[in-house]
């Protein structure tokens, strides 16, 4: 069985978002008043090829903790979807 | 009425993700051979304070075509969800 981990990697609220600050006065300068605080985070899709949904879970965790993520300054979240084994 | 927008900006799937390859030889390194074809992309969050969910949506896919994404090589997805104003 074949799943697709969706992963989203943003930068915990407490860290000041540099990119984010950019992107909110381009916003402003591009004339979107409406439009503010931008953050700006990371987006992973990866295939883990693994019998069971738990084995998937469980290396999903780790492939964040251990190389996807900075566990002290951002936060993860992922969503496994089956997909057909091709 | 405040929305907040989660937008994906990914790669297009003919366009080769050098930063993917990096992750999948990595992957494969630390061991987890059940791993493959990560693709990386960006994840933004912003509020956008529009009295309607329509004009929020407009002003979401004005951004995401300007500012966000380059649409000649990527695609981009979106979200809105509604939010308690403060």
């Amino acid at each position: 069985m074949s799943y697709k981990a969706k992963i989203k990697v943003t930068l915990r609220q407490s860290i000041l978002d540099v990119q984010g600050k950019a992107v909110d006065h381009a916003l402003k300068n591009l004339g979107y008043a409406s439009v503010a605080s931008a953050r700006i985070g990371k987006y992973i899709e990866v295939s883990i090829n693994e019998a069971e949904r738990g084995d998937a879970e469980r290396i999903c965790c780790e492939i964040c903790e251990k190389l996807l993520s900075n566990p002290v300054m951002e936060n993860y979240f992922f969503e496994l979807e089956s997909e057909p084994v091709n």
